[in-house]
């Protein structure tokens, strides 16, 4: 497997600056203002483990001209000069009394006015970097400039990916593909969960994925409760479904898809709500064209799971956007209405709760093409394959 | 080594909770609302991995009397009924029209007024997971109950932790010793810095941590030019200091200390910056007393760093707070004051610039006692180790 370069080209990060300039524009905003770690690192290529403190903010503003403007602490500074940027402003932080708030007021006072109107991460499915008494200070602050918004803005601007993009997601899925083929061997009935899933975390880390952050392995009697906590100390036994979900990083690029593995022999019930699930999965995939909405795509893969005899479903939806981050929008449900464009990355994932506390649970990951999806991820096997 | 057990009991929580309730009653608020995988752990013991959808918003209500109420997408009632939280609210999220905020709302006006106040995650250091306009909507929506500022509260609450904790803090540090202790057996000049990041995360893995969020490894020549970023391609030669950094984590728990090793024979002046730090942690555990503040702590190794010739510091402390984040307040710094009391984690972190472009930075854990402290980490070698 080769490995994609890492990093991308000054050249790609013109190109989405030149992009969200424009979208920004007839958005009516002069800059948006970034504090997250993603929405920075789409930006500036920069990339750092330290944003795991949580002490000291960090501002990237895009105005709608000219280069991107870090406004960040002291301690980045070398880091930042390593990257395209070339306008960078610091301050010695932690600082309480005045932790870049004036520095970056300042900044935005500077830029030119058309709009009166910068764009902040306040929207759904966001949530500002920042400690919020900051921002309202911020805000307070600054004379004839309105801090409002940008939260669909942004998300329509990181929805459709790269090709650059595309390739380290398509990357961390092959990896993660791999490690879920050698289950077979690592995993076996007697084990904890807590025991298998470290056996996959470190054959992810072995097959080169920079991290796991997500990694639920969770195993069932004929399927499983619930799918977002975990593991624990349950003995995986003969008769179980195992549910493996993983969310691991290449580069800054996150897969997000689950598999399924039968412990021995399952009952009948399980095995045709997994062939059903593989169904749906497939309806998911044949949806997913330019032009259609995610309440199209929702649509033809709920008409499978409820053919199946689906006793409800407490996800709220059946799949979403994918890139930067575990979960991105928009999200295949009734009334999201988003229209699907080519680029765009998108989790397809069905799941069934046939008998009370027994989810089956499909996930697979494309990119929308002119004509058929792309899949960037193997198709999982249609029968659940069985470990001993 | 044997692992603490997993989680903590139902009495450990009340206690925590009563403990919250007296400071928040001092404080005047009728109620602590928590929206941060976090704080909500702490006050439930609610653990997911699914905290890295950003999605959907979660919120647990700590009343000033009674028990935490949870006010959480439906996803994650099975797993929430577990805890030894009682009073559970759900509604089926993502729901963009009302993502919980009615749900919430009621709650807050149904709970006894004494101050009309509630306290929410806006102060320094912390940052509200919540869309920021929700947050506005809510607040301008409640009637004679103010929205504050409860950070200074909610830190001080976290900051003296309980010997159940500080059990899980050891426990990941020990873990990380030992996999610091075989980094000569793992790595050897001709590796990347990524190369060798992976062979000590699969090494923590294996050791027993559930997770490595935090990982630099960087190497220079007779330093390293910045602590925050990497590991990037450059191949490891001699000549170099190797520093590794990580925050992996048990059960909820960090660690946060380095280490550094020589590769083959390095300068005499970097030999020579080690030592001076080696004493400069030295001093700084001595000085972490009851009593003493946490500018008293920075004084005493600012003192031997100057002495040994430091350019300066990018970092801004010299030190700080640990415990379910890689760090936490307070900072070992001039003006920080907060006064050291018995159950505090902190990290000692002494850095210098010897020579431009080249650190050295030391760090160990511990916790503060009656006496003099309990070091969580083995104390680092006062000889540089040396990889070949």
């Amino acid at each position: 497997m080769t490995e994609p370069k890492r990093g991308f080209e000054p050249a790609e990060f013109a190109r989405r600056l030149a992009r969200a300039q424009r979208m920004m524009t007839e958005a009516g905003f002069d800059a948006l203002v970034f504090t997250t770690p993603h929405n920075i690192r789409w930006a500036t290529g920069f990339e750092s483990q330290f944003w795991e403190s949580p002490t000291r903010p960090w501002f990237v503003v895009l105005p709608r001209e000219g280069g991107p403007i870090a406004v960040i602490p002291e301690i980045a500074a070398p880091q930042m000069a390593a990257t395209w940027v070339e306008d960078i402003r610091t301050w010695p932080s932690p600082r309480p009394a005045d932790d870049g708030t004036a520095l970056l007021a300042g900044v935005l006072e500077g830029l030119p006015r058309r709009f009166g109107r910068t764009g902040w991460e306040l929207g759904r499915e966001m949530a500002l970097r920042m400690p919020v008494s900051q921002f309202l200070d911020l805000r307070g602050r600054l004379r004839g400039i309105d801090c409002a918004d940008a939260g669909a803005l942004i998300w329509a601007i990181r929805m459709v990916k790269t090709e650059a993009e595309i390739g380290h997601i398509r990357h961390i899925c092959t990896i993660a593909c791999d490690a879920y083929d050698r289950v077979p061997d690592l995993v076996h009935a007697g084990m904890t969960e807590r025991e298998a899933a470290r056996a996959l975390r470190i054959e992810l880390a072995r097959l080169g994925a920079d991290s796991t952050p997500f990694l639920p392995a969770i195993a069932g009697p004929g399927g499983v409760a619930q799918i977002v906590c975990g593991p624990n100390d349950r003995v995986i036994a003969p008769g179980d479904v195992l549910f493996f979900d993983t969310g691991s990083t290449f580069d800054g690029y996150w897969c997000d898809f689950d598999r399924n593995y039968a412990v021995g022999q399952i009952p009948d019930a399980a095995l045709r709500a997994h062939e059903a699930m593989w169904r749906a999965t497939e309806a998911g995939i044949a949806a997913a064209r330019p032009g259609a909405t995610t309440d199209d795509v929702h649509r033809a893969m709920a008409a499978i799971i409820d053919a199946a005899g689906s006793l409800g479903n407490n996800v709220g939806r059946l799949g979403h956007g994918l890139g930067m981050q575990l979960t991105e929008p928009p999200s295949h449900m009734p009334g999201d209405g988003t229209v699907l464009t080519e680029g765009m990355v998108l989790t397809i994932e069905p799941g069934i709760e046939y008998a009370p506390g027994r989810m089956i649970v499909h996930e697979e990951n494309l990119v929308v093409r002119a004509g058929p999806p792309d899949l960037l991820t193997r198709r999982a096997p249609r029968e659940m394959p069985r470990i001993g």
